[in-house]
């Protein structure tokens, strides 16, 4: 079973209006609203892939109970961590545009950040691989995935971090097995610019010295570079797909995360960047049709850097 | 005790951020989330002045439990009846102006619908009044507030129906004791200008004449006209205050819900008048101070129409 930590859930709301005038009011048309948060998407991926998974991470009040009461729902398993302080939301208002608000959510307590490394730590035994993903709610520290990380490997359980800034660079000195960042994010990590594919390449390396065992680096439109030992390969369809990209991070991250030791890892590298434009072409953001995916995986192309 | 009838209870949540710019992503500074909805709003005055209320209305999903802890947290009795539909929220993101977001609510089930008037006749036997405000969610039909004001009128309870539109023209029919509607939504009600004192005395004798026991129509910084029996009075400040009105309406009808047959009717209408523009001044909307409100009092003015 995968592990899905999701340190920063939301309930993720969507309203639907004529147009956002500032300083009006304004009737909702239409409000949508599920749990959200990086390793809750990552989960939902998972979930279509038919791969089990486990969701874990913090719950407060109201917005907790409706992320609770949205995952059963979606028959998505979770074990999580409750916190005093409310779960925080996001909010999209989407007219011509998409304007976004977020929470920054928490403030979590040390004694609640000691509770879900225990729960954590337990789930442990049950899972071969954990994916840790997104921001961190105030009051969690920046060594949050690095903790994690070594409580994992401690119990034989394989990481793939998927963060950025200070969690990110904290992480890495716990060697997680796979991390996956932007080419934005490692830009910032690494302070130099990484724009083109060989850009990437070489950030890619840089990760692996700083402690990833392998790296892939996402590129938007221009597909991922992936990074692993000696080998260094872009991956990428040929012709971009145009829609949300929202979301599209957390599909790659759900296909990596399905790696088996038994898999061949250009195959699925190829599906990842498949699933990943999939997400980017569905209406709904996050969501990807099967068949689309299968549809594009062929056309996916991987060039050795 | 004075039933507070809320049956679109939202969760009041407040953004602040830098400057609100449509089509682009927000960190927000700051959260406020509470209880709200009109029902809601009058029963936090109620228990500001001391009288003991009870809120009834529907609540559902995350966004009920949170309503239920907020209303438990600041020590407001509450009999609530769940629907399957989540509970609405509003989202108001304050920066230089305010914009607002509202969520229409529902829908409720008939079977909801005939459980909420069952539960409420059981309560009528405890209370003396009845508050009934604000908007209906989908699936509630437009007599609700007759309905429910036959039921308590059934069982000795008096009845403050504070609505607009078509729940406030049916509810007439079932004669509350008395109705609170503003200049705005008594002039579309009856279809004709309210401008000045005289115009809002005649639409209050108006509403006396449509089933009303007596009337009291708001003007916003003009105060109100109360029409009773045969007597007409405009009862107003000197001097206007300046502020946020959210939640003023919802004062006044707190102070008047609190009046006591051994009560005058005039001092009523100057603490109500007083109390309502405490609560203009007072920095966060629907709160009030009560020595504002003890200062302003001797101030308001009557006049006979």
């Amino acid at each position: 079973m995968i592990g899905c930590v999701c340190l920063n859930c939301a309930v993720d709301i969507t309203y639907h209006v004529d147009a956002l005038v500032p300083g009006t009011s304004h009737r909702v048309h239409e409000v949508h609203a599920h749990a959200g948060g990086k390793g809750i998407n990552v989960a939902r991926v998972l979930n279509q892939l038919g791969a089990p998974c486990l969701v874990m991470g913090f719950v407060g009040g109201g917005a907790g109970s409706a992320i609770v009461d949205d995952l059963s729902a979606s028959n998505i398993s979770h074990h999580l961590t409750s916190t005093a302080a409310e779960s925080r939301r996001t909010v999209t208002v989407v007219a011509d545009s998409a304007t976004v608000l977020n929470e920054s959510g928490g403030p979590v307590t040390s004694v609640e950040w000691t509770r879900l490394r225990h729960d954590f730590e337990q789930a442990c035994s049950d899972l071969e691989r954990v994916v840790l993903s997104g921001s961190l709610p105030a009051g969690v520290p920046g060594t949050a995935y690095a903790e994690l990380t070594e409580i994992a490997h401690h119990h034989g359980v394989s990481v793939l971090l998927d963060a950025e800034g200070a969690p990110l660079f904290a992480g890495l000195e716990a060697q997680p097995d796979l991390v996956k960042p932007n080419d934005v994010e490692v830009a910032e990590l690494l302070g130099r610019p990484v724009i083109s594919a060989q850009d990437a390449a070489d950030a890619g390396r840089e990760l692996l010295h700083r402690g990833a065992g392998s790296a892939v680096i996402s590129r938007g439109a221009d597909g991922v570079v992936a990074v692993r030992g000696d080998q260094a390969m872009a991956v990428r369809l040929p012709d971009p797909v145009r829609g949300n990209p929202t979301g599209a991070g957390d599909a790659l991250a759900a296909v990596l995360a399905s790696h088996q030791p038994k898999d061949d890892w250009r195959e699925t590298l190829q599906r990842a960047v498949a699933v990943s434009a999939a997400a980017v072409m569905s209406p709904v953001a996050g969501e990807f049709a099967g068949d689309v995916a299968e549809r594009l995986r062929p056309q996916v192309e991987i060039e050795e850097l």
